[in-house]
């Protein structure tokens, strides 16, 4: 069973889980929604004509593919019980701490076992913060609650139609960022990369390295940092057996990849990685995180609050996570 | 007239300029090469085929249109007579040097009025340090030529199918780039964005703004410079009567501008801008540079050393640089 939250309640996240639960009857005897009674209860008011609640109890008993309704494992979050529901397209602290709230339930249930997995719907790091949370996203919080916080060992991984980019920094300021960037991140986030490859595809995936400077600093003209911080990580990873390209310019690398050169690329910044995975649109883009004891991918897009409450949101990025979601916990369940 | 240079001649270019030329005869009538004999006579023995090579002083008289013969403005180069070629896909000071040459010499014909301006094919910055020269590119170069060197009145704009992309800062390690942006840079740049947009398209070009940081810094929880930098620079440009959005989030600007929610964007770094460009492929892509008081267009891929001397370089991408070049000559001839 999969857990499937409903993100920042006053995005298009419980929109589109209706809209996909609605559309897809075997889904619904394959997720369970965790989250808040309201909100769903709101949300299949507008979007899911026809369809029930089921409320369930996953710590309590196995859950089986039976029946026709939205099964909702209910989180409750301290709000007044007459609050009015928080306004699309606006963030609030009340909304923040909703969605957060599910996001720990969902992951106590995976990490105890009771799921094989979580994805979630988009939130807003504005509304986190309103709601006196540090993290800037879910993955990590996720980190946290695996245990995993301050140490280089998760990232987040897009995968849209013909390309797969895994990021070895991510929520930093760029100059951050480019600060962060050491051989042993490098050489741990590779490792993670070959780990999701060999998960998704090929055996020995092909990765491929991005610079960090223009050109991958050609010979040293444009910096030193691929020198200084590539150059070794992918050394010993190659020593690991693992394929790995030397640092290549990054305004060619994920068109090389695109066309078919590697399986995977690792980028080394948000932004790199990120501008030609959302290029050609972000309908099909996955988010995965690896490295976590718990299987998670969410859709490519944000809270789209501009279009939030409208009904024209599209659910296809979010079907697409939950397939990956399927398929890695099957890949990883026969991992281990 | 235009004047199409040579490029590095153990890279690409002396192939898909002779490509070119020979697939087009209407072309061979409106360009002239600015090179040096004997990498051109080479290349013409081995890809041109058929067509002759007639000698021109574009400095002794007007040039017409008539003949069948690629036309040459021969440039000399300090070489021993029985100098031996540059050898294919190999870094030489030689090559380096004729590359130069041929690149001053087109640029004082133009700025001498002898020519509507230049494209020109790719060079190599490594064969350029190793001749001992400093400037990491054309556009450098050129800046120089025009007594604009260490000014920021000139820009490097990629325009490909469906996007048109200006750099704040080009060929800069990235921790540089980021120290380099200013409010007075980036007010400049949005200039020079402005007034190629309304040479290309609208009277008033609507233009997105990248952030610098991951979600343009996500109102400061990733990064100040969007504040800092960004936000001075737009102030000023909306009060110049220019159409310029907020600092938007860089991994979905390129995006929505394909999708035609903007004609141009001003990206703040090299990889920002030239990864979208580029990840559809090079074959369409055209660099063109703003500012000067000359034209002046490339092709958007580099010399490929790999593939130089084997006979399977596409002109594509240069027959649209000279295409772009005598479209801007036409249209800043009439607005001047």
């Amino acid at each position: 069973m999969l857990a499937l939250t409903l993100g920042d309640p006053a995005g298009i996240g419980p929109e589109i889980v209706v809209k996909a639960l609605r559309r897809d009857a075997a889904l619904r005897q394959r997720v369970v929604v965790v989250g808040n009674t309201r909100v769903l209860t709101d949300a299949v008011a507008r979007w899911g004509e026809g369809v029930a609640i089921e409320c369930v109890d996953l710590r309590a008993a196995e859950i089986g593919r039976k029946g026709n309704a939205i099964r909702l494992h209910p989180v409750a979050s301290d709000e007044p019980p007459n609050a009015t529901p928080p306004a699309p397209g606006v963030v609030s602290a009340a909304a923040g701490r909703i969605a957060y709230d599910a996001i720990v339930e969902a992951a106590e249930l995976s990490l105890a076992g009771h799921t094989c997995g979580m994805a979630t719907a988009p939130i807003s790091k504005l509304a986190l913060r309103a709601a006196g949370l540090a993290e800037p996203g879910h993955t990590e919080i996720l980190a946290r609650l695996s245990g995993l916080a301050g140490s280089e060992r998760y990232a987040m991984m897009f995968a849209s139609e013909r390309l797969q980019v895994v990021l070895a920094t991510i929520h930093l300021p760029l100059a951050d960022a480019l600060a962060a960037l050491t051989p042993d991140l490098v050489y741990e986030k590779l490792r993670l990369t070959h780990e999701a490859g060999r998960w998704l595809g090929p055996t020995v995936p092909r990765i491929a390295v991005a610079g960090i400077n223009p050109h991958a600093g050609e010979g040293g003209l444009l910096g030193h940092d691929e020198a200084r911080v590539l150059a070794p990580a992918i050394a010993r990873a190659r020593a690991s057996g693992w394929q790995v390209s030397d640092p290549l310019p990054p305004d060619t690398v994920f068109m090389r990849a695109r066309q078919g050169e590697f399986d995977v690329v690792l980028a080394m910044y948000h932004d790199q990685g990120l501008i030609p995975v959302k290029y050609l649109g972000v309908d099909k883009g996955v988010n995965v995180t690896l490295g976590l004891p718990l299987v998670r991918t969410s859709p490519d897009h944000g809270t789209a609050f501009d279009i939030a409450g409208k009904g024209c949101a599209d659910p296809s990025s979010l079907l697409e996570a939950v397939r990956m979601a399927r398929q890695l916990s099957t890949a990883s369940a026969s991992a281990t």
